[in-house]
C-alpha cells in the first residue's frame, strides 16, 4: 500500500476530544442566544450558484467552490451550485423564501461550516466553523444593544474574559469626511487608510493620505490626530457641529448606556474613533471586539440596513454580529482538554452473558462502559487496555468469580481491589466512583 | 423583484423548530453510543476525488457531487474534490491517516450530513444525515452484540417502540447455496433474488429464481420453503449438515444470546433465514430492523471484515450499523413538536434602562428572554407580539410604573397582572411561572 490517504488540505479530521470540546463551546453559545429570544436557523452546505455569484466581490468570488452539474452534465465542466461561503447570504435568502412564516423582526443565530478556498499554508481553514446572530426587521436601538450583550455573554462563556467593544459609527465617519471637506468619492479610500492607524501606526497613515488620497498635509495631520486621540473630546466636538455627526454619537451613545444598563462593565465598550470597519454595507453602529491575549478581532459586528436588499432579500433594517470562534478556539487548543475515558472497563475471561448484563445495568446508570473487545485472554493484557481507555474502575470476572458468582471491582488509580457478588456490582461502582 | 430565491433542489432549509427537534435526538444518540463507549468522529464535508472515486460502484457514482477546481483551474471544468457520500468512506481514510493515534479497537460513531444527488421528484433528500456506529478492529462477538444493544436503546430513545432485529450471517447464506449445490458464481445472483421475498412474494421469487438463475423447479421450490418458512427448525437442520452452517448458526446464536442476556427483549431480535442484506462487503452477522409503523427498515448493519482494506485503508475487521434517523424523524415530524416560545416577553414604553437590566437579570436565571424591538408605542400592540411569541409573562413599564419604580408582570394565558417593585420582578417571574 503506498501512503496513506490524508484529509483535503486545508481541512481537518476532528477526533473525539476535539469534537467534545467544539460541541461544548457551539452549544454554550446557543443556550447563551436562545437566552436572549434567538432562534437557530439551518441552511443547506449548497446554495444555487446564482445565490451566491456577485455577492461577496471579484477577489472572495474566487474562493468560492463551485459544484459540478451531475450526472450527463459533468462532461460540460459547468457547475450550478456553490459551497455555503457565510451565513450571510443564505440568511438574506431564507427571508425572501419564508418571508410570512418568520416572526418579526426575525432574530436567529447559526453555528455551522462555512467553505473558502483559501490558501493552506498561511494557517487559514478551507473548512471552519461561523458563529452569528443577526435581528432583521428592527430599528431600535435595542436589537442592536442585545446583539452586543448575547456576544458580550458568549465571550465570557468562552473564557475570553479581558474584552473591549470598539464602538463607532457609520453616520460618525461620514460626518468626519464632511468635517474635513473630504468628497464622497474620497471618502472610502480615506477610512480605509484611517482603518489601518493600529497596524502601520499615525505617521504612515498620514503619508499615505497625503501621497495617496490626495489630502493637503495639515488636514491629515489634524485627522489623524483627532481620530487617534485617547481621549474622544475633541473628535466629539467637531462631530457636534453637524446633523450626522450628532446622530453618530447618539447612536453610538445609546448603545453604550443601554448596554451597562444591562450590566456590562463600563471598560467593556468604548467610543473608538479609530476604529473603522472596512466593510461598505454599515450603516449604523459598528463594533469590533479586542480582547488580551487573541490576535485581531474575537467579534465584529454592527448595523447594516439595506444589506438583506443587496443580497437579494427584501429591504428591510438588520444588525448583527460574528464571533471568531475558531480562533477563540486555536488560542484556547492548548489549554485544559482533559480526554474522555471511561467510567468502568469490562474485562472478560468468560461468563460474557453475566459481563453483558453488569455493563448494561451500569449504563443504566449514566455511566461510560466498555467491553474488552481484543484477542488477548491474558488479564495483564486486558488491564492495560483498561488503563489506555483512561478507566476509573476496571471489572475482573475470572473462572473463581464465575464459580462464586462474585466480581472484583479494581481502582484503576490506587489499584486497590474488592471482591462483591454480582448482584451487588451497580452499588459497589457506584459508591467507589464517589469516593474516587 | 422576481421570485424569491429558493434553497437548492433537495435541500431543506431547517427553521426554529426543526432544527430543535433534530438536534435533540442526534444529542441523545450520541449520548447513548458515549455510554457504550464510542467516541465522535467529524470528517471533512469533502475529500479528495480520489478518495471517494471507484468505491461506491458505477450508478451510485453518478450521485456524488464532485467541486470543480478553483481559481484559473475552474476553467479546466475539472473537479478534485467530492462531497462527503456516507461515512463509511472517511472512516477508512481516517483509520489509514490516523492508524497509530486511534484507540485500539477504535470505536466510533458520526451523525451528520452526507450529499447524494437522488432525484428529489422521488421524496429523496440530496443533503441528509447519516447516523452510523463502527467498530474497527475487532472480531470478537462481543462487538456485534454492543452495537446491537446500542443501536436498540437508541432506537427504544427515539421512541421506536416496536422493532426486531432480523438475523442472519452471510456464513450461512453460502452454506445454504453449498447445500443446495449452488455454484459460487450463480450465489450473488440467487440470493439477490431470495432478498426480494417480502416485496414480491415466494411465487415470484421461486418464478425468477427458475427463469433467471436458472435453477431447477423443484430446488427453486424447496430453498424458497426452507427460507420463507415461519420456523427456521428446518433450514437449521440443513445448515447444521456444513461447517459452514455450523459456523453461521453459531454467530447468530451467540448475537442473540449475548444481547438478550444485556436485557434486550427476547422478540426484539430473531434469527430469520429470508433476511439477505443485498450489499456483498458483509463477512458475518447480518442484520435490519423493522418496526412497526415506519417503512422499510429503520437501521441495519453487521460485520464486514475487509471493507476497510477494500476502501484503502488497512485490512482489519470490523462491524457496525447505521440507524435511518431521518427516515423516523419524518415519521415523528407530525407528533408532537411544541414551539419554543419566550418565557417573559418585555414590553417597551420607555425606561429602557431599567428594562435591559431586569432582562439581564432575568436571564441569569436560565429564562428566555425577548425586548420588544418593533416601532410601535401602543401597549395593544406589543402585547400582540407578546402573545405571537407564545410567552407566558409580559412585563409592562409604562409612564406610571416608571414613575414609582415598579412594573406590571402580565400572565399571558390567565390575563391577570400583578404590580410589583422593580426589584422584586425577577423574584415574582419565578413564582408565577413555577405556578403556571
Amino acid at each position: 500500500m503506498g501512503q496513506a490517504a490524508q484529509a483535503p488540505s486545508g481541512t481537518r479530521d476532528l477526533l473525539a476530544d476535539e469534537v467534545r470540546r467544539r460541541k461544548a463551546a457551539f452549544d454554550m453559545l446557543a443556550r447563551i442566544f436562545e437566552s436572549f429570544g434567538f432562534d437557530p436557523l439551518e441552511t443547506p452546505a449548497f446554495e444555487n450558484l446564482d445565490v451566491i455569484t456577485g455577492k461577496y466581490g471579484e477577489e472572495a468570488s474566487k474562493l468560492i467552490f463551485k459544484i459540478l452539474k451531475r450526472g450527463v452534465h459533468e462532461a460540460s465542466g459547468e457547475a450550478d451550485l456553490a459551497l455555503r461561503y457565510d451565513h450571510t447570504v443564505p440568511l438574506a435568502r431564507v427571508i425572501g423564501t419564508h418571508g410570512a412564516k418568520l416572526p418579526t423582526p426575525y432574530k436567529r443565530y447559526a453555528i455551522g461550516p462555512v467553505w473558502r478556498a483559501d490558501r493552506p499554508q498561511e494557517g487559514r481553514f478551507r473548512e471552519f466553523v461561523q458563529c452569528d446572530i443577526d435581528t432583521v426587521g428592527s430599528l431600535s436601538p435595542l436589537a442592536d444593544a442585545e446583539v452586543v450583550l448575547a456576544i458580550a455573554r458568549g465571550l465570557e462563556a468562552l473564557k475570553v474574559r479581558k474584552f473591549t467593544f470598539m464602538v463607532n459609527s457609520r453616520k460618525a465617519l461620514y460626518a468626519l469626511l464632511e468635517v474635513y471637506g473630504i468628497s464622497a468619492a474620497d471618502g472610502p479610500g480615506v477610512l480605509g487608510t484611517l482603518d489601518k492607524l493600529d497596524k502601520i501606526g499615525a505617521e504612515a497613515v498620514v503619508k499615505e493620505l497625503t501621497s495617496e488620497r490626495g489630502l493637503a498635509p495639515e488636514v491629515a495631520e489634524s485627522l489623524v490626530g483627532d481620530v487617534a486621540a485617547d481621549n474622544p473630546s475633541r473628535i466629539r466636538r467637531r462631530l457636534d457641529a453637524t446633523e450626522e455627526g450628532r446622530a453618530g454619537l447618539a447612536e453610538i451613545d445609546r448603545l453604550i448606556e443601554l448596554t451597562t444598563s444591562a450590566g456590562l462593565a463600563s471598560e467593556r465598550i468604548a467610543y473608538v474613533p479609530r476604529m473603522v470597519r472596512g466593510l461598505d454595507y454599515y450603516t449604523g453602529v459598528i463594533y469590533e471586539v479586542e480582547a488580551d491575549g487573541y490576535p485581531g478581532s474575537v467579534a465584529a459586528g454592527g448595523r447594516y440596513d439595506h444589506l438583506v436588499a443587496t443580497l437579494g432579500g427584501p429591504d428591510v433594517p438588520a444588525c448583527g454580529c460574528s464571533i471568531g470562534i475558531e480562533r477563540i478556539l486555536a488560542v484556547q487548543g492548548s489549554q485544559d482538554t482533559e480526554p474522555r475515558g471511561l467510567d468502568v472497563a469490562v474485562t472478560v475471561l468468560g461468563g460474557e452473558e453475566n459481563l453483558m448484563r453488569l455493563a448494561a445495568d451500569l449504563r443504566e446508570q449514566g455511566l461510560r462502559v466498555g467491553t474488552y473487545l481484543g484477542a488477548s485472554g491474558k488479564l495483564a493484557k486486558q488491564l492495560k487496555w483498561a488503563n489506555d481507555q483512561n478507566a476509573r474502575i476496571a471489572v475482573l470476572h475470572g473462572p473463581e468469580e464465575q464459580a462464586a458468582g462474585e466480581v472484583t471491582l479494581r481502582d484503576m488509580r490506587s489499584g486497590d481491589q474488592t471482591r462483591v457478588p454480582l448482584d451487588e456490582a451497580v452499588a459497589q461502582v457506584s459508591e467507589l466512583l464517589e469516593g474516587s
